[in-house]
């Protein structure tokens, strides 16, 4: 026996069965919905070159990385030579730059994969956690655009999160916006901020925001009298299409809103001063937040300056990241408490005589489609130690066949919730259970 | 640009969409069939505390540990404080000491995941590879090692691979097997390696490994005497019948046998000179080969001394782990050409004004179960450009709808293997489509 700490690493999670049946059942719904919308599944190494990784995410990003330790001789150098990926972008520009001809033009891919980022760990903030994103490589198309936000929606919808908003902007709309109330151009990344913050501060937070930071009284009256306007959209609407840039930003928007229509479970609208990784994003920006969780459950946009990194020429490139593990908490706690990812039946083992007929009666229960699980505990533990591992798995029936039943030819079938019994004979059994479990 | 190697880390594999596509079909069939026989799936972190890993694998496994770097200030020191995770077995015995009492007492977990490994990559030798073992802990009971072997079978028989044969030997008949023949007790372990070879040297070359490794002659004419027996069975179990270890063990293969009784898709047999894992296993142990690949696809066996590692008491546990890299080769090299992992249908874009058009078209067959790509690399693109894309995606059914068919209310349907084209009204192409891909 060693004394050591049996807990999972700080920042990291063991995930225990009900866990894991989750997110497998979301992961096989995810898969399923973009595969029908064409996308196609990639994955890459857990680690990468030290070198494919630094200097992409910024000085602050790059201190996160967990570098790993060059082996054997060169261990005691102290130096690294991988790290695990952060994020599932850089793995895709690499992937592009050395399958491009290999790989169809646009690509379409998505990626359900788990990063490492050395945060301090807390509430919801892991130093592991699982990425979903679904990009289309190689399209300068808007159409690209709004193929990402109708599968981004379906699989939503699909994982019964519908009640959900749309909200799209685009990067060129919100430089016309600075451009139109004023605001000077050096000024604009730090106005942006504040204005995305409508939602959470108001109309007087933003206005006190912006003063903060600088911006012209003036740009700031401008601003906060048609942030406070019911009609907020129109106000915005005139004043971009005043703007060059302005224009050709509301035109992304409207081609994109045009070209998605109608998606089931949520509603797809124009949010004039949704701004999104400000320094990323090129293009159209989407933003999935769901009103009765007030809580953003997917994100993306338009990034044509990045995959081409690892290439001679830039690659557009637009895509969206489901906010995965907000959504399996979500899951969670929606999880109707008769979700069970248990067995349905056990078979108990009366006797070390009758195990061999136990094994065979719960093998042809399987073949019946039916989860069995079989007591290996042994044929010394008394019924109710049995009974009790039955109910710890969840288990809705157990069977119960001593001496007795074996030679009778029939089986005791005890429902678990209500205690009832009542004996069967053996070759009514899979029909008998069936009618029980799945009437 | 920066000219980096775009190429994966030495050891390590990029997955494009037909591996990750056959990899989740195979995983959706795993869970599927662990679940019905009642194993639960349990996941745990990539990496661990760096002493939970070192000390357990031995000295020449410790150094192909994959060290994770402390971070911040403390990454100067060059020291590691994590390692990435070796194999499924140690997460396991961690999990059993953190979590025992919320565990089902046996736990039947199963664990499909990557595992790391600084080995020299090679032939089918990686740095990265997934591992599934499937074990029940807390079960000292033979039924859990006749559940496990029935599992397993089950799960290669869902896979298409049957035709496999479970070989069975316990680790006190290997035992009675060197006291039988009269190999002094302390080159068991050595002379045991040679005679495991039997299936691939034959009898002579197990004879003169057996020399080369100092077993006194007398005890290899005996042994060589009855390997070359057409009944090396018979003969085997009339010696062990003679020592009480070998009584022993011989009773534990029997007990195994009887239980598991006949599995669909392969046999069961005694195996009586099938070696594994000397030092870990302590009871039955199994390996299962695809006589026609000529390949070990299974093994495992019970291990009672490993499991309480972190615990002040022994914990029995018996298991298998599935040879996953290698079923996915053979299910690589077995796939059907008319397998296909892409969409069904293309609907192509004939022009920016019939994009919004074909949208709504994808998304409707998308609702009739068709998995269903849009061309998104813009309107320009000649149809000659979409229909190459088809192809290239393994697309069966293009969709052409230009400002013509759209006025008309009708769609042409292109057979890419045969180039046959025809006209069909909208309202009937969803019929028209699942008849023609899934007659």
């Amino acid at each position: 026996m060693s004394t050591i700490d049996a807990n999972p690493p700080s920042g990291s999670r063991d995930f225990l069965p009900a866990d894991v049946a989750r997110r497998d059942r979301a992961f096989a719904t995810i898969r399923e919905v973009f595969a029908r919308h064409g996308f196609d599944p990639l994955d890459t190494p857990a680690f990468e070159r030290l070198e494919v990784l630094t200097g992409k995410y910024g000085e602050e990003g790059d201190q996160l990385i967990f570098k790993i330790l060059r082996r054997g001789e060169h261990e005691a150098s102290g130096e690294a030579d991988l790290a695990l990926r952060y994020d599932l972008t850089v793995p895709l520009a690499r992937v592009a730059a050395r399958y491009g001809s290999q790989l169809p033009t646009p690509f379409k891919r998505y990626h359900i994969a788990p990063v490492w980022r050395a945060d301090r760990p807390g509430k919801g903030r892991y130093r592991e956690f699982f990425q979903c994103d679904v990009d289309t490589v190689g399209s300068d198309s808007l159409v690209a655009d709004a193929v990402t936000i109708v599968a981004v929606a379906d699989v939503l919808d699909q994982l019964g999160l519908a009640g959900f908003r749309v909200q799209v902007n685009a990067r060129p709309a919100l430089a016309g916006l600075i451009e139109a109330y004023g605001v000077p151009a050096e000024l604009e990344a730090s106005a942006l901020v504040a204005l995305d913050k409508l939602d959470k501060v108001g109309v007087d937070g933003v206005a006190a925001e912006l003063t903060d930071r600088g911006i012209p009284a003036a740009a700031i009256a401008a601003l906060t009298a048609d942030l406070g306007r019911d009609d907020l959209e129109e106000a915005v609407r005139e004043r971009l299409a005043a703007t060059d840039v302005g224009a050709a930003g509301l035109a992304q928007v409207d081609r994109v809103l045009a070209l998605v229509g109608e998606v089931p479970g949520g509603d797809v609208v124009y949010a004039p001063v949704l701004a999104r990784g400000l320094s990323y994003y090129t293009g159209p920006v989407f933003e999935v937040v769901h009103a009765g969780l007030d809580a953003t459950i997917a994100a993306g946009g338009r990034y044509d300056g990045l995959i081409g990194m690892f290439q001679a020429q830039d690659v557009p490139a637009t895509g969206g990241s489901l906010g995965l593990e907000r959504i399996l908490l979500l899951l969670e706690q929606a999880e109707d408490a008769a979700v069970r990812s248990g067995p349905d039946v056990l078979v108990t083992v009366m006797d070390e005589d009758g195990a061999a007929d136990a094994l065979a009666l719960a093998q042809r229960l399987r073949g019946h489609g039916l989860a069995t699980d079989l007591y290996a505990g042994g044929g010394r533990a008394k019924l109710g130690k049995q009974l009790k591992y039955a109910d710890r798995r969840g288990v809705r029936v157990a069977l119960i066949r001593g001496a007795e039943e074996r030679t009778a030819g029939t089986v005791a079938v005890k429902t678990l919730t209500s205690g009832d019994q009542t004996t069967v004979a053996e070759a009514d059994l899979p029909a008998h259970l069936l009618r029980l479990l799945h009437p």
